[in-house]
């Protein structure tokens, strides 16, 4: 399935996206690699345009867009990082936006959406509502829907980031990503199989949303699931296009519990003083769980992202 | 009060301090630039060692040491960032170090500053006690007092964040920070008087705490006060030394309320992604209040530091 990507693809969606999006930083902190015994190399995708790795992937998805395409505009449905992140690249790239959110989405997001000039859509809080809305935008405006994760073009805009922290660390033996839809782990395995000479990919993914690790093991994608965790950008179930690279290109899932996030996201915000969102903890909640298995390993661990309630902070 | 600190002095300080600590990035936020009107570049002292500013004065007050005083050893008595800062430059340079803390301090940040191989020695929290056990730490073990802000040396360290501020962006308008004991100010307002053509220093002040504020405009040093604010990190008063410096070189002083310091803090955490201390906010909730009058300037703003108990973030 890796062979649906090509190196020269991978290489052309950094051309592409790079002059719109930010070169995020890497961090690091000798509190937390004496706390989990490696040496860990944070990609601080809070840091990126719409506070998420959202922003490569949307960015990316537009500028792939045949002119007549972007003529007509994009339409997706979304009450998250997707959905702000496809409205500022529209907006930054001078084409329509239309995002279906669901009618109980926070005001603060609807407001976001609206801030980075996408109309915005409500509709009924479930997903044959979602997917109906969607539908009428796309028969009414003509709009291309661009999904979150389930794109090959999502997933090569998600690969840059890897393929930036790859460029930064050529001698990293390791790199984790959390995992949700997918879109980020594909795109980081895809970067990492072109880029790197021995790193291997793993993923984090919380107990409470572990579909994409049964999936992964038991060789059959799970289309259905009960979710139950703080790290609400995880929610989703791994995409059909995002399963087959997961499974060729990832070394292994790793689940987590949800004390184990948030222990990791506290020392994130005690150590590193950035602010992510629960899911970005999820990726070093694994290594630490795993610390004996990786001390001394040079690991990359991505940080999805920094838009978080800050009312609603566990601590 | 400035002739007291030559050019080479504050160039010296930078010089000796620059391979033990962090040149703090410089952040900026679209958000917040149309939120205020001005331009603004946030210099991030939350990424220094020791997650605080302090660690800048503290470095350079030990490099300023003879020979035999290094022998001796150094003391302070703190429950704040002073205390970890002076713990972590004496481990790095190799000297004793000994902290007195009241009794009451949290464990965690006994803890921190035992990490950093300091001894510390516990007393009950009141001034009389810190003073007397800093005087029995003097004469048992003859260690150097080094005073958190009250000192030229401690002064010139602090300078050294504006310095590189400068050195980065050198057609600011303004640079602005938070006063407390003075020692960060009146070396900003030093490092301002000898490397910016027409830049100006101002500081923001909780109203809870406003002794600088009283001190500066009525020309008399305000010793005692009663103090009420989240910014904790800015209950002392003025330095003796710290105050001539601020009335000749600084332009003014804003105060902001509680309320104004919090959606200052908010605003940090939620478009700059990182996590700073609430005294880090009141140079910002100053720049906000008064946004009219900064309309299009080019302001940095010192945050001072990141050490918070997240526990008690007011969100």
């Amino acid at each position: 399935m890796k062979d649906n990507f090509s190196l020269e693809e991978l290489v052309e969606a950094q051309r592409l996206i790079s002059p719109h999006i930010h070169r995020t930083p890497v961090l690091s902190s000798k509190a937390l690699n004496s706390i989990s015994g490696a040496t860990l190399f944070f990609k601080c995708e809070n840091f990126q345009k719409t506070g998420s790795f959202k922003a490569r992937g949307a960015t990316h998805a537009i500028l792939r867009l045949s002119e007549d395409e972007k003529r007509r505009g994009v339409a997706t449905h979304s009450s998250g990082n997707h959905g702000q992140a496809l409205a500022w690249a529209a907006q930054k790239l001078g084409i329509a936006c239309h995002v279906v959110m669901p009618e109980n989405a926070p005001e603060v997001k609807i407001a976001a959406v609206q801030n980075y000039g996408a109309e915005v859509h409500l509709c009924a809080p479930n997903l044959a509502a979602r997917e109906a809305g969607l539908k009428a935008v796309q028969d009414k405006f003509g709009a291309v829907f661009i999904p979150p994760y389930n794109h090959p073009h999502i997933i090569a805009g998600q690969s840059t980031a890897a393929t930036e922290l790859l460029e930064d660390y050529p001698d990293l033996d390791l790199i984790i990503s959390p995992v949700g839809g997918g879109g980020l782990l594909a795109g980081t395995a895809l970067s990492n199989y072109y880029f790197s000479k021995r790193c291997q990919v793993i993923a984090g993914e919380p107990e409470g949303a572990n579909d994409a690790f049964q999936s992964f093991y038991s060789g059959n994608l799970v289309k259905e699931h009960q979710t139950k965790t703080i790290a609400d950008g995880l929610l989703t179930t791994l995409g059909e296009i995002n399963f087959p690279i997961i499974q060729e290109l990832v070394l292994e899932i790793i689940t987590v519990s949800e004390t184990e996030i948030v222990e990791a996201l506290k020392l994130i915000y005690q150590r590193l003083k950035i602010v992510v969102e629960p899911s970005s903890a999820v990726a070093l909640a694994a290594i630490l769980q795993q610390a004996e298995r990786y001390e001394n390993r040079r690991i990359g661990i991505i940080l999805s992202g920094g838009n978080v309630d800050l009312a609603k902070l566990p601590f």
